[in-house]
């Protein structure tokens, strides 16, 4: 009986989908036409706006102006509530924090950065607190409509039963629901709904930064894993004799290939470089000993690509992050080892590119990750 | 337009699997009560049941005989037809083929298998449909209501457009839907729903025979690919320098695993052994030479499925395949790589346990391929 009690709740779910998905691709509309477009039955669709309008998701508006004229008084109509649905997404990352609001119509309404300047993770909560307040202030949006916030979180996240204090703080600040997820599965997520990855229904997505994450794609759908830490491609093992990470691991991707093992790297062979601009200057300056280290770190992450690639299966392979800011001198390590370990035989045709949202995407990942209606949303605009 | 119109035929699909639901949970069932079961309006329902009584799935019978008496014509029940639906599962495995047949309320009325003799797929294709012909004439089981037959096959499968010719063998031999697939992916399928992994949402599946092989369950389905080749962990490089695979790539783990890489390693210690059964023999009598080997190969594979753990978070690990009936001997160092190199510092649990479903795994997972409401399905039964 409980299968079918899910079985249940997952159908008006989907009823409810198609209600707000009409509404969102035709306008507002009469309760008899929603009947006509989404098949529901009179008591179902009724139940299901009623539901809607208490939670101030859609509103009654004045009758029709257009149509031939019909006996009686004229339908009202059902619309989205243009002043609900504000949806906040913010990256608390390791070098900056950034906000993005979106409206109802999943336009971006306002947007801002600001340096962490080497905060933790609860003040950049804080941070990112205050510069959402001042932003929404500085474009006259009001927050009093504000519906769900997502945050993008650096590392590994725990089991979902133990939230973090910076959600918390985020709960308490706005009052409303707040998800949070691996900022570079956020990314990923972003990738898939609005850019390098939008017609993929399977992907592999990895952010080379300081950290690397990432992120995947199958059906369509982004992968959560059982503890919401599925994509976690920085903390495969390429040498399980090697050195110590902070996961507890042994000889992880990132502790071979992450920026501050560059700088080391390129350090021992006489360049000292002081951080990741630094760096991207250096290898965009073709300096050999700089270019050498990154050509070899590139290529140690395609290796651990190709077996995503062999056990996933993807179309598309996007890379992200600050180093895949290099273009080919990053990608074209990363195609070749695809190439020649993810099953050559098949002469599968493996997209690899690069990520398109730039160093916005975990925050606009987090609007994506709160949005309920997430298949049936056009892509975001700047208003 | 076209994203609308997937999306009202997804919803169609959704609303024909809720009819269905209904019926196999509760019985047969008048259209009103259909109706208030679903949700569904009248034309919608009544669309649905017209269309599914033309594909013979349900049926008319006489009206109910209980319930209180109402006035005019007591209504016609809607119910699953019997006498259709019944489904073939065939595994074309490399040392036999398997065939399975259940019928509409998924209880298997039908199994066999026979030695393939070396036989090529076409050859085993052939096998496996007398093997069928012949079992359901013993059992008195009529073909004739046959509504689709699921095939697993050895190896990667190429592009879904290329079909291979064993398929196109059955579906001349039987004229109905042939739906196919890698054999260890339906096996992961058929512990999912079955077996080992039946309540896990998110589940590594590896298969370790003379092949390795592999499937991935994740939010509770099992993973496709864009390419129809998800889970193939026996081709994930374990050496990229090291020696080619016939897959067109190098050091693959299958090469240095598989069955026979085993019986090379194990006659280079001066053992020499004929085959699978004369392998686990010797390593069950805990002949050294093979238990150092097996060991040794347990490990690899953990070093393996600790990055796909990595990656995918599962919250189990379900190994099968002729060398997991060896127990502790090689679970033990896939559970010792998996804890040191997975996470370690996240204290997560990831169960790993051996198969439940033995040699039929795959033969009962091309059966659940061709399931259109997996979800709302009780186990197989013998009958």
């Amino acid at each position: 009986m409980e299968e079918r009690a899910d079985a249940l709740r997952r159908l008006r779910r989907t009823h409810e989908e198609a209600v707000l998905a009409v509404l969102r691709a035709e306008g507002p509309r009469s309760r008899a036409r929603l009947m006509r477009d989404t098949g529901l039955s009179r008591t179902t669709l009724f139940a299901i706006i009623s539901d809607l309008m208490e939670r101030r998701v859609v509103v009654e508006s004045g009758p029709a102006e257009y149509g031939p004229r019909q006996r009686g008084r004229p339908p009202t109509l059902v619309s989205l509530n243009p002043d609900a649905g504000l949806l906040v997404g913010i990256d608390l990352g390791r070098r900056r924090v950034r906000v993005a609001v979106a409206n109802v119509a999943r336009e971006i309404v306002a947007a801002a950065s600001d340096d962490t300047a080497d905060a933790d993770e609860d003040e950049r909560a804080d941070l990112a607190i205050a510069l959402l307040r001042k932003t929404c202030e500085d474009k006259g949006v009001g927050l009093a409509a504000l519906e769900a916030v997502g945050v993008g979180l650096v590392g590994v996240l725990d089991a979902p039963g133990r939230r973090r204090r910076a959600v918390e703080r985020l709960e308490a600040a706005f009052g409303v629901r707040v998800e949070a997820d691996n900022n570079a599965r956020l990314a990923a997520l972003a990738e898939r709904v609005w850019g390098a990855a939008r017609s993929a229904g399977d992907l592999v997505y990895a952010r080379w930064s300081v950290g690397v994450g990432g992120g995947f794609v199958a059906g369509g759908r982004l992968l959560r894993g059982a503890h919401g830490a599925s994509g976690e491609l920085g903390h495969v093992s390429v040498d399980p004799a090697g050195p110590r990470c902070h996961c507890g691991g042994r000889g992880c991707l990132e502790g071979r290939i992450g920026v501050p093992a560059l700088l080391d790297a390129i350090a021992a062979r006489g360049v000292r470089l002081t951080g990741t601009d630094d760096l991207l200057d250096a290898a965009r300056s073709r300096v050999p000993a700089v270019t050498d280290v990154v050509v070899e770190a590139a290529r140690t992450l395609g290796t651990v690509l190709a077996g995503a690639v062999v056990q996933l299966d993807p179309e598309r392979v996007v890379v992200g992050g600050d180093l895949a800011l290099l273009g080919g001198l990053v990608l074209d390590p990363i195609r070749s080892a695809i190439s020649e370990l993810a099953l050559p035989g098949t002469r599968r045709a493996v997209d690899v590119v690069p990520a398109d949202l730039g160093p916005a995407a975990a925050a606009m990942g987090a609007i994506a990750l709160v949005l309920t209606d997430r298949d049936a949303m056009p892509p975001p605009r700047l208003r």
